[in-house]
Formats: C-alpha cells, sequence, structure tokens
C-alpha cells in the first residue's frame, strides 16, 4: 500500500506527553513489520485556543480529512473552562466528530489480568470483562436543535432534541454486528423504548438490520437495567451497541470496572479518516511530570493500526508487548502497587518498545 | 391528627404478596405508636388492563387524590408487553407520577452490614455507601414533546424532546438540599452541561438555589464522571440530584451497589399525596410462591409514615426492625446463603412485626 500519512494532536494537560510515547512505539511497531507512516502534529483543545483563538482550527481539519488516521491526547482544563460556551475545549471533540464524519465509537474494555486487582469489583466477577461498546457518536441530543435558557411567557425554560434517522441506526447497528463477528456473537441493543420514540425506532431498526447476520445473536435491554448489570454481570455483555447519550455514560461505567481506566483506548470511525484516542482525560494536575500513563494513548495506536492502516500485524505486536510490560512489573504511578517498578511515562513508552 | 387513609395498589407478580406483607406491618407499627390508618386495594397496570381495560383507571387516581399516601408494589409482565404502546403496564407509573404530581423520587440506597457481603463491589468499597438519589420525575424527556418514527423527505426518523422550566429545577434542588440537612449536607447536582442547554439551565438554577441553604455545600457533575465515580467511590456520595432520564440511570446504577436490590424503597412526592414502592420490578417468574422478598415494600411503608402520615415513630420502629430480621439471620430465597434461616415472603413479614 502507498506510504501513509497521520495527524498527531496532542492536545492539552499530559496530551504531549503520551502522545510523544506512543508515536515512539507506532513507529517502532512500524518498522518492525516492515512499514512506515508520515505524521504532522496538528493543534486542538486549549492548545489552539491559545495559539488561533479558537478550538478547532480548520487547518488542523483539513490536515485530519487528508490523513489515513488520527491519535489524539487529550483535551480541556481548568484554565479554558471559563471562554464562551462556543470556544470550549470540548467543541473541538465534538467538532472534529462531526467534520469527519466519526458515527461509530468503539471502545474496547478488557481486563489486563495484571490489574485486575485494582477493579473495584471482586476478582471473581471482574475477571470475565471483555465488552465492546460501540456509540453511535454523530448523531442524537448531542447534535439535535437547541433551545438555550430563555424566558418564554414568563418562564424561563431550555431545550434539547433527540433525533435519529432510520440510516444513522442502521450503520451503526451493521458496525456492532459485524464487530460481534470473531468475538461472542451477541449484540446487546440499549434503549429506553417504554419512555422514547427515538429508542422505539432504534429498537425496531436494530431488529431488521441483525436478521442480515445469521451468526449474531441480537437481544434489547432498557438503559437503566443496563446500568445495573454491568456491575452485577458484566461477563455477560459481548457487543454493546447504544445512542451516543447513553454510550456517552454506559462507557464511562463499564471502563471503571476494569480497574485501568488510564490503559483503555478508544477508536472513533467514520467513512473517511479514523480518529483514536485513550478514554481518559487530560489530567492538567499532573502534566509534564512524567507521571501520565501513555498505554491507553499506545493501546489507540494499536487500533489506528488496526482500523486505519491495515497493518493487524503491528497492531496484534503493540498490544501483546503491552500485556508483556504489565505482567513483567512496570507501572506508572497510577496504577503503582508496592512490588512493582516504578517507571515514567518516557521509559514505560521505553519498555514497550523493547518487547515488540 | 384526624384518621388516615391509605391507597394500596398490589399491582402485577409479586406485588400482591409483597404489599400483602408491609400492610400487616405498617398496622402493626401504627397500632404500637398508638396510631392507625384506613386502607382500600386499587389495581394499576397488567391487573387494570385485565379488569378496566386500561393500566390507570380514573377510579384508582382518584382514590389516590384523596389518599394520605399509596403504596404501590411492582407493575407489569411479559403478558402486557404486546398492548398497544398506550395500554402499556408501565403507563401506570408514569400517568400517576404525572397525575398526582409528583415531581420528586426518593431513593436512599444504603447497605445493610448483615447483608454487604453480597455486593459486587469490594468490602472496603461497599461499606460507606449510603446516598440519597433525589431524582426529577415530573418533566424532562419522559413528558417532552415526541415524534414517533415517521418517514420526512423519505427518510425515516423519531425525535423525543428535553424540556425544564426553572421552576421545575428550583423545586426539586430546593428539595435535595433540604434532605441534604441533617445528612452530610453534601449535593452532587448531576447534568450534561457541556452538551446539553437544559443541563446548563439546570446548572444555574442549581446554584442560585444552594445559596439559600448555608449549611449545604453544592457540587456539579457530568452525568458519565457521576457514573464512573458511582462504582469507584461511592462512599464520596451524600445527596446526588439530578434530572429524570440521568436519575432513572444512576438511581439503577446505585441501587445494585449495595448488593440488596430487594430491599431498597422509594417515596415519589409532590404537592398532594406521595407514592411508595420498592425499587425492584414485578418478577412474574416467582410470583405466588412465597419467595418475594417483602423488605423493599416494608421499607417504603417505612418511608409512607415519614413523609406521609407524619409518624416518624413507627418509620424508625419498622427500619429498624428490618435491621434486626437481618442480624437475626432471616432470608428470603433471593438474599438465601447457607447458614442462615430461609424464610417465606410471609414469614418475614411476621418476624419484622415480632421485633416492632
Ligand atoms: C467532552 C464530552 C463532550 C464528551 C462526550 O460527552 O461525548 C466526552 O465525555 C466523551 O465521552 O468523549
Ligand atoms: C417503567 C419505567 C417507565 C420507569 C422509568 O423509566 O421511570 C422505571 O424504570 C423506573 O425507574 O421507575
Amino acid at each position: 500500500s502507498s506510504s501513509k500519512n497521520i495527524v498527531i494532536i496532542p492536545g492539552d494537560g499530559i496530551g504531549t506527553e503520551i502522545t510523544a510515547a506512543a508515536l515512539q512505539v507506532a513507529q517502532a511497531a512500524a518498522a518492525q513489520s516492515g512499514s512506515s507512516f508520515t505524521y504532522e502534529t496538528k493543534q486542538a483543545g486549549g492548545a489552539a485556543i491559545d495559539e488561533y483563538g479558537i478550538p478547532l482550527p480548520a487547518e488542523t481539519i483539513e490536515a485530519c480529512r487528508k490523513a489515513d488516521g488520527v491519535l489524539l491526547g487529550a483535551v480541556g482544563g481548568p484554565q479554558w473552562d471559563h471562554v464562551a460556551p462556543e470556544l470550549r475545549a470540548e467543541k473541538a471533540i465534538l467538532g472534529l466528530r462531526k467534520e469527519l464524519g466519526l458515527y461509530a465509537n468503539l471502545r474496547p474494555i478488557k481486563v489486563f489480568p495484571a490489574l485486575a486487582g485494582q477493579s473495584p469489583l471482586k476478582a471473581e466477577i471482574v475477571s470475565a470483562v471483555n465488552i465492546l461498546i460501540v456509540r453511535e457518536l454523530n448523531g442524537g441530543i448531542y447534535y439535535g436543535a437547541r433551545q438555550e435558557a430563555s424566558v418564554v411567557n414568563g418562564v424561563e425554560q431550555a431545550c434539547d432534541s433527540e433525533m435519529y434517522s432510520r440510516p444513522e441506526v442502521e450503520r451503526i447497528v451493521r458496525l456492532a454486528c459485524r464487530a460481534a463477528i470473531g468475538r461472542k456473537g451477541r449484540v446487546t441493543s440499549v434503549d429506553k423504548a417504554n419512555v422514547l420514540a427515538t429508542s422505539r425506532l432504534w429498537r425496531k431498526v436494530a431488529a431488521e438490520i441483525a436478521q442480515d447476520f445469521s451468526e449474531v445473536e441480537l437481544s434489547h435491554m432498557y438503559v437503566d437495567n443496563c446500568a445495573m448489570q454491568l456491575v452485577l454481570n458484566p461477563g455477560n455483555f459481548d457487543v454493546i451497541v447504544t445512542s451516543n447519550l447513553f454510550g456517552d455514560i454506559l462507557s464511562d461505567e463499564a471502563a471503571v470496572l476494569s480497574g485501568s481506566i488510564g490503559l483503555l483506548p478508544s477508536a472513533s470511525l467514520g467513512d473517511g479518516t479514523g480518529l483514536y484516542e485513550p478514554i481518559h482525560g487530560s489530567a492538567p494536575d499532573i502534566a509534564g511530570q512524567g507521571l501520565a500513563n501513555p498505554l491507553g494513548t499506545i493501546l489507540s495506536a494499536a487500533m489506528l493500526f488496526r482500523y486505519s492502516l491495515s497493518n493487524t500485524q503491528a497492531a496484534i505486536m503493540i498490544e501483546q508487548a503491552v500485556e508483556q510490560v504489565l505482567n513483567d512489573g512496570y507501572r506508572t504511578a497510577d496504577i503503582f502497587q508496592p512490588g512493582f517498578t516504578k517507571v515514567s511515562t518516557e521509559e514505560m513508552g521505553r519498555q514497550v518498545i523493547a518487547r515488540l
């Protein structure tokens, strides 16, 4: 295949350190698998507000559109919390999702045996966790019409609207069904069909789409029940597919079950460039001190190789090296426990490279 | 005070057994505290569909309006899952909330030391859980305008709308602040203000209302973060106040942390009659066999004494008796473990009465 180009968006806080470490791992993994890629660095979030006055400069969008994949650190921080709403750092995230048409957010949530003890759940419950959450990322109440607080007939009120169309549901459920093949073949579609019209449409379309996948078993679950089952019986889930808002809540709930939120990657996919980022935030309080855990970003780079660079070999190589580094006892500050080897962000990256 | 009258709505599935047990406990507790009440039984849910053709007969609404309080078992079951949407059993619940103006759902989530071992969480995390979730129950996306799936410009789509007005937010936040006094004095207001206009109104109004409560410390949290913190650090929460939809999800998530969902009560309050019900469902699979746990309903009756019958003495009496019954080793099937005394629904009620 022709030469690949990726965009790195370090973002804010620990973003610079973790993307630097992940880039080095990615370059080493590419080389070892006989390939290579070029990259350019672009700004988004607070860093872009400071430099360009806006959180998502056109230049960044353009570069991302042309690239084969985007690796993002994290955006946001207290110094940008009080800017005007349309300039807030998270607009960069929402903007990128829309501009790049990233309609599917994939979050694999698995437990690293070496870290299972750090889960808030009992060992016997957490050991079986291996969930892929597929969150719709380009629609729903995130992008519906809104009425900011304003006085109507003497009463101050605000309004948001949740909208879903058949094609939006079809494409995300199809993606979830495809992802289930090669896993346990089970898809749980999560909605609130006993209350919401959008959920009733969602449920109907999901059932229709699943008919096309004879290897996939689809079931439906209410979001409140799912929030319970994730804690009670997380090992029962395989693939979960759900709306933008429910996915936001459930994927964060599911993430903490693993006990290793600093290690969890994500991929946001559409018809063009894919975007890859760890699920944790920009942690401004520990930025610049080498304390950040780069493994979530490194595993995001693995997803980038798999889904955007067609280099499954490099993806597997990285994933196995991360597992090995943990088994060998290396820990950044966030997951450190007595008896293990404490390493910096950079050193953790080097230890992964040494095991590729 | 004049003579009190309550309405009992057994509902479906195990509803009949658990309300029968709770009624006997309530009568005994009233007598022991030198009071009494009259009651009448009304239908709602599947039972009402079978008898009246609709899930919430006018007669039931009228009786509830006139009563001092309503004790409900649970509604719904598979035999009513395929009736027309407007006849579904949960319409009874949503209808009662609206007809009685029940704008506040209170769910105390505490851990019974005798049952803490049944929590999916590690003991050291679960032991500190003592949360009161205050969910807005009369507004938001539950009651906003909806467009059922229909073809618009050739595309099938559906729409729901979330609406909140200042008075709606004011009254629920005020109630949460009042509830926090006498607890730890901390209120966490949960929203998605980085995305939703309704959440931005909610956050602004909540901050204003909290100013009137100098003993209360208000903080704001995003719903996705709250879904994480409930699992990671549930002991850090005191009172949580949130919207109808977020409350639906978070209160069920929080409920399972305790390990004793069969014991959790709830109160739904408005300006008139209050409604009290356990948080679990109608469990049709075990109905009529004496297997159901009546303690959630019995503790709901305690809340009824406290909030609707001004009989705090009876409330405390019931709560202490339930704790004692558990400490004495009595268990219904759902919470039974070897070494304990297994009792039926009815017998569990009698054991509580014996300890009043
Ligand atoms: C920053 C915020 C708008 C975003 C979201 O709600 O989608 C975040 O919580 C996430 O999940 O990526
Ligand atoms: C039955 C359903 C409509 C209801 C709700 O969503 O409010 C239930 O989940 C609850 O929490 O009482």
